[in-house]
């Protein structure tokens, strides 16, 4: 059996980190500007020197693909753009392990049956216009047409810059594929979280992505003074918005096993140390992959908003900012890379992803799955941001006989 | 019995309100300012015209005498520095009383066997430099030494403002006083809270002012991802927090009758919807006029504090930021104000106060008390700030007849 070593991914990680690399080690690299198009020009290079035919859509997506040209391929991928001082393995991970699964092939000589792709969408972190997934959703059709107005902090909009970039913002739908194209999509991806460390547990296969549902929660009472008013005479907003997110705790324990509830943001005014709250502002994040489970646990959410309120002479604003739908990924392909783990007596977990990724937009166009590489302390996002060598090793042996499974089988 | 009417008050509120007036019909009148000094001119004039001497000393205090300038004199006094945008009332309501009493005695002919002082303390707000109470401060001898050197927004010094008013920072010892000078001191001054209000009661007697204990918690815990994390794996900041505000709530409420317990701030870091929070900071302000209840009180929020912290694994610094002993005011005042009030048919409340003022500091020179006027609606340092014409007649006849007892008992 073929066995892909770590070496030939680490090199080409630190390759990619060289651009937009920040002194605390980490690395800032936003879509279409400088570093990202050196980072693209190598990546490019790459796909060349294993024979793959290049394209680029008009979303900036790169597509290589191994194989023939017609028919339906197997893809993988993930994307190179990063959030302001994230680590290097967030996105690039899923690239490079991609890459060196073809490029095992092509030291081998193996033609498969199945053409290979490997994509690189643009813009996943949507760290410079907002938004996120870019590329996925343009190449599945669901972008939203405002996202292409979005200015970044020097006011150069997301049209510009793709057009700066040699790409044709009035014509994205060119970049829309057909789901007779895919055969599968299959992405590797660093957890993020704590889960797999916490099972001891270097590989995971995602079974199911969770969709967040996003409300905030403006309690009103009175900005009187700290000292001179009686606890009785009391509407403190800050109080109503801390049962409010402690309550979203007990209600997310309560709800299913994959249930989870935020409130990551307060913002309380006017926020003196002598003066009581007059209003208070609070963010909730509720996902789950069971969508009856997240409706029951936002609605319990907002009666409980409505009660506090009610309870505390307070005013309430619910202000909806956006619900996506959670995804099952593909139970066949989740099978494949269990049995696949299994053989190779690589440690697996089955599990859901809490966090969104381009993964979830390819399930409009083909069957897909994820797998995820344990993050060291669950961080994500910073430059300590870190996965380890035999981790990656082992999700890169699992997708490369997964892909062998589904290309050649 | 003479009686004092509301229009003459009335008449030198609004006159002390043209210097500073905002467009919001509130005032901005920080000490040592242009506003400021045409203010005091027109107090001094005021003085002036009642027959009374006027000293000024190197903290700034207005120190105007009528009767005997020999002897221990029954003071009345506030000050006629603001807050940004504060309302009219606060400060000035009690100077233009004190003035209007002594104007009343003028007019009769009065010449009190006690010498009366009207005194109008310099930066009671504190709102230029911070601080605050600065002239009752300097009068009582301790001002904290670090006060003058503090600056406001445009770099200018406390002790370079005072030396541009003419006053001598180096020399502020001079302007302390010894106990022999003064018989008593009384302030009137806005409630600033919805306690007479909520009683219907139009005067206020101030028996105690509640001292404040600020301190601050921060609570660190770990920022993840808000999807990717399960509800077991957190060490949410904010929760943690939230905890500590309630549980502050529910120790002031059982607590003493008089305790009260504000968390006015909190700051959470990183305050992102989709990131649990890895920092979440908060104020504390704890008053009692009973230092027993209040001390328990800051005992047992800090031990929840600990045990919150305990609990969720999250890392705790508490801040100490000051301590204020409350103050008990003089009883035989207190009681001479009641009898009085029922003498004259006035309804009064005998209260605490939450709030500081420099009546508080002159406890340590004489015996003292306080006389409150209601707050509609229980507004204070807001051009909204307002206090009603019969509350005010009221306080300002209870006053004379106090300062007539006193004075020429």
């Amino acid at each position: 059996m073929a066995r892909l070593s770590y070496q030939v991914i680490g090199t080409m990680l630190q390759a990619l980190a060289d651009y937009g690399r920040t002194p605390e080690g980490g690395v800032t690299r936003y879509s279409f500007t400088d570093e990202d198009a050196k980072a693209r020009e190598l990546v490019i290079k790459w796909m060349k020197q294993c024979d793959m035919s290049v394209r680029i859509d008009q979303a900036g997506n790169i597509i290589g693909r191994y194989g023939s040209e017609d028919g339906p391929a197997v893809a993988m991928g993930s994307h190179i753009d990063s959030v302001p001082n994230g680590g290097i393995f967030d996105g690039p991970l899923g690239v490079t392990i991609a890459l060196a699964v073809v490029k095992k092939m092509h030291e081998l000589g193996i033609k498969p049956k199945i053409p290979l792709e490997v994509i690189v969408f643009s813009d996943e972190e949507g760290a410079r216009f907002g938004g996120g997934l870019f590329g996925s959703k343009v190449m599945t059709g669901i972008l939203e047409e405002q996202t292409i107005s979005r200015t970044d902090a020097n006011g150069i909009s997301a049209a510009q810059a793709l057009r700066a970039s040699g790409h044709d913002p009035e014509n994205l739908d060119q970049a829309k594929r057909d789901p007779s194209e895919l055969k599968a999509y299959l992405e590797v991806h660093i957890e993020q979280a704590h889960v797999l460390e916490s099972n001891e547990t270097g590989v995971g296969i995602v079974k199911g992505i969770a969709g967040p549902v996003h409300f905030l929660a403006e309690f009103s009472g009175r900005a009187d003074h700290a000292g001179a008013t009686p606890m009785t005479m009391r509407k403190d907003a800050l109080l109503g918005a801390c049962e409010a997110a402690l309550a979203a705790e007990e209600i997310a324990s309560r709800a299913g096993d994959t249930t989870v509830a935020t409130v990551g943001k307060m913002e309380v005014s006017p926020g003196a140390t002598n003066v009581i709250a007059g209003k208070a502002l609070i963010s909730f994040d509720i996902r789950d992959i069971n969508l009856t489970d997240r409706e029951w646990a936002v609605m319990e959410v907002k009666q409980e908003l409505q009660e506090i309120a009610k309870k505390r002479d307070l005013g309430l604003d619910i202000i909806e900012l956006s619900s996506v739908p959670p995804v099952q990924l593909n139970s066949n392909l989740v099978h494949l890379c269990e049995t696949t783990a299994a053989e190779l007596g690589i440690k697996t977990l089955t599990m859901i992803s809490g966090a969104a990724h381009d993964a979830m937009n390819m399930t409009l166009l083909t069957d897909v799955v994820m797998l995820f590489v344990r993050s060291k302390d669950g961080l994500s996002h910073c430059p300590e941001e870190y996965s380890y060598p035999d981790d990656i090793e082992d999700a890169a042996n699992l997708l490369y006989e997964v892909v062998m499974k589904l290309s050649n089988g």
